[in-house]
Formats: C-alpha cells, structure tokens, sequence
C-alpha cells in the first residue's frame, strides 16, 4: 500500500494580522508543527487603511467590495508585500525556511476574472488551477511556502482572490500526493450555535448537521461560504478540516469545531 | 573537463521600471534569453512618490538616502509587493516561469544591518551570503528567479540592500556552479568617456584603464560603485560583464560597455 505523507495547511484570517504579538506567538507555534506545511495568510486592516490614507474610497456593490485598479495596486503592495515579507522573515527566523508567493510565483495558483452576470467586482479572481508539481517540488526541498491572497490570470493581471479559497483549493490540489490537515484560523474558538457565545462550539459538524442548522438560520450568514468550502474540500479528497483559534494547532485547546463528512 | 552550464544574470535599474511600454519590451527580450537565468531589478521612482503621498519625509544623511522604519514599509511594499509581482504576472504571460524573491524567501540573501562609525543608515542592509544551494535547485526546475532589492537578517528584520549589490553578489555565489554574464541595464548605452555625449561609449574598460580614468576625474561618479561592483565580481569568478542599454541584450545594439580583468 502506498502511504502518503502528511502535510499542514493553515490559514490565518486579518486579525491576527493586524496583533503584532499575537501573529509573533502564532508563528512561533506555526514553526513547531513537524513535516510538510503551508501557511495562507488574509490581508486584516492594512489594505484599507493604506488606501485611505492615499485617498481611495472603498467602492462597495451589495455590501461587497469592489476591487478596482487602484485597490488592486493596494491590495499587492499590502498583501504581497508588506504582510508576506513581514511573515515570512519572522518565520526564517524562527528556523522555517520559508517562501512566500502569490499566485503568479511559479504559476503557482492561476486564476480567471470573475465575470458576474450583474455585479463587475472589478479585479477579483476565482481560482482554476494550482501548479501542485511545482509545490510539491518546492515542499520536498524542504520549503515552506507562504500565500498571500493574490494570484494572476497567466496573461500578465494580477488578481485579487479570496484567502479562505486559495486554502481551500491549495488543499484540494496537495491531497493528490499528501493526506493533508486544513485549519481555518481565526478569533473564535470555532463553529458557534450562537455568534455571541464562545462556549457554544460545535465540535463535530457533518452535511446533515450543517443542512439543519442553515434551515434553522441557526449558522452565522459569515460562516456559510467557509463551510461551502470545507465541506467541498472533503469531497475532494483532503482529509482532514479543523475550525478555530489558533491555539488549536499547539493543542492548547481543545476546543475546536471538526468538519467530516 | 567539468563544463559548467551557462547563466545570465540581468540587472535592471529604475528607469525601466517607471516606463510602462519600455518595461513591457524588456520583458519580452528577458524572455527570449535562452537558458537559465535571473533577474534583479531596482525600485524607480513609485517609492518615493508613495512616501511623499502618504506624508513621509525623505531622510538624507550627507546625500545618503536613510530608510527608517516608515521608508522600510514603504519599499518592501512597492519593490516586493507592486514592482515584483507586476514583473513576475507579465514574465508568466511571456510563458516565463519567474517567481518573485526578496532576500528572506527561502533565506536566499542573508544581509547585516549597515553599521556604520558616524551615519546611521537606517534599515539598509549589507549583504552577508547567498543560499547558493536552494537557488541551484530553483533554476534546475526551470524556475527563473526575479530578485527585488529587500533582503533580511534572519533575525526577523527586513532590509533595504543595493540592487547592484544584489545581482554581483548572486553573479558571484552562482559562478561557483554556472558560467555567469553578469548584465547591467540602464537607460545609457555603456560606460561614457563624456557623460553627456551618448556616442562616448568606452567599449573595453579594465583596471588599468579604470585606474587611469578615476585618476583622471574623467569617470562620472555615480559609476565608480557600479564598476568597483564589477571589478570585484569578475576577480571573484563571474566569467562576462556588460553594462548598456537593455537593447544589447537581444543584440539589438552591439554597443555597449564590456568589463574584463
């Protein structure tokens, strides 16, 4: 039988980001978790205050953000540079041979325009495919490698791409040769049966469950799309998916949600 | 015999990167350079017109650019994030297969904080050696590293480091394995005996003639770096340096400067 190897993905959502000490301890716990991993990282308040402070006004349709030229030039500096660059030195200092890219480096995650049939979310992109040889290579020399939420349409535009998505299907993709473990991370302690209770997390959430609670209205309306994607990345071969505060990873808690099949 | 293969190493300086079509062209001909191959490209104006937009102060010491910590967010953003990832999304349209670095992915360029008896330069960075093994195995897998001019300390700190610093010293490290020409591109087409007259080209330059020059004053000074940077290169293994207009890359001028022992 073949045994494949393990790997890590984690994704880190804006407010760790934007905590100093708390993305500093996080990463020092990220650099403890042996063999293969991956780190996704989202972009926390920089971008919007960097495009304020230069004058943009954040143009939003149907309470959705639009990412037009001059938020895009935005959203790389911040994303691709400031944030990824700041990580991944932390990371190299703490012994992790960090890498960090967007999806353009290597080709490694490409994407295409989103076209809506009635709202123009400007320069979004909705992932196609991941270079999984070339990530596999990298991983295999020991790389860690490091995503921002920014990938490109292979004819020379970049494109803004959601975090929770690019772990996703970075997952998807690693799972043809890895048994990979994917871990959404952020403020809550997990999936809570109520938003204002952090005592009420689910700690096992499976189709069934998820489809009586959404006609229970009983899941945060935030939450839906990252369970779309969870329950979606299971089908397609990751095996694992775990939901919550970062501590998890350390096993300093644990209290966290488990999303099965 | 062992007969290494072939590398070219092209640096790029900021007047390139503010031109728009001109950059496109250039990325078309870097394309076309057949074999392995690495870019290094400057940071242009865009950092500095970003500082004065969002109300930064240049800070010069004796003429001395100092990057403080606001200038070193600054430039990280736009040389890693704007400048880096545009070039990288336009050499994937080209069908190259760039990923974009500073010197803290993979700690491929480890840099010392310049530590200097009587100016304090800020966040700049001297560069300390080159992970000549990774970036070995990068350009085996068809990868063609493009360098922006950020390095760190491993320690955790970003640095702001010389461009021209940065593509002699990958020429060096890489010449231990390749056969390296060493290219640098500016908006002049060599080394003028006259500044002023673009028709001034000296085609050969060697110490001897060097010395005499500099003897002479009849050297700009903003050169003696770049050729000290060359002299120091071509002693240290790198096989071929040329300095010129980026058209002498595609053998679209056969004039340029040709630096030799």
């Amino acid at each position: 039988m073949d045994i494949k190897k393990t790997i890590t993905i984690v994704k880190i959502g804006g407010n760790i980001i934007d905590d100093v000490s708390e993305l500093k301890q996080f990463l020092s716990d990220f650099s403890k978790i042996e063999g293969a991993k991956v780190l996704v990282h989202g972009g926390g308040k920089s971008a919007t205050k960097m495009a304020k402070s230069i004058g943009l006004v954040p143009q939003m349709i149907d309470g959705r953000r639009i990412t037009d030229a001059a938020m895009l030039k935005v959203v790389v500096m911040i994303y691709a540079g400031q944030i990824n660059k700041d990580i991944v030195a932390q990371l190299q200092a703490n012994n992790t041979n960090a890498m960090g890219f967007s999806g353009a480096d290597g080709n490694l995650i490409q994407s295409e325009k989103r076209n809506h049939p009635t709202i123009d979310y400007g320069f979004v992109g909705d992932v196609q495919g991941v270079n999984t040889p070339l990530l596999e290579t990298l991983i295999s020399n020991g790389i860690v490698p490091v995503f921002c939420a920014i990938t490109h349409d292979k004819q020379g535009q970049l494109l803004n791409t959601n975090a929770d998505t690019i772990a996703s299907e970075l997952a998807i993709a690693l799972s043809e040769v890895f048994e990979v473990t994917l871990n959404y991370c952020f403020e809550k302690p997990g999936v809570l049966f109520d938003a204002d209770d952090n005592s009420s997390v689910i700690e096992n959430i499976n189709p069934e469950l998820y489809a009586k609670l959404k006609a229970e209205k009983a899941i945060h309306s935030g939450m839906i799309p990252k369970l779309d994607n969870c329950f979606n990345s299971l089908s397609k071969g990751v095996q694992k998916i775990k939901i919550g505060h970062h501590r998890m990873l350390q096993d300093k808690t644990e209290i966290y949600t488990n999303i099965e099949l």
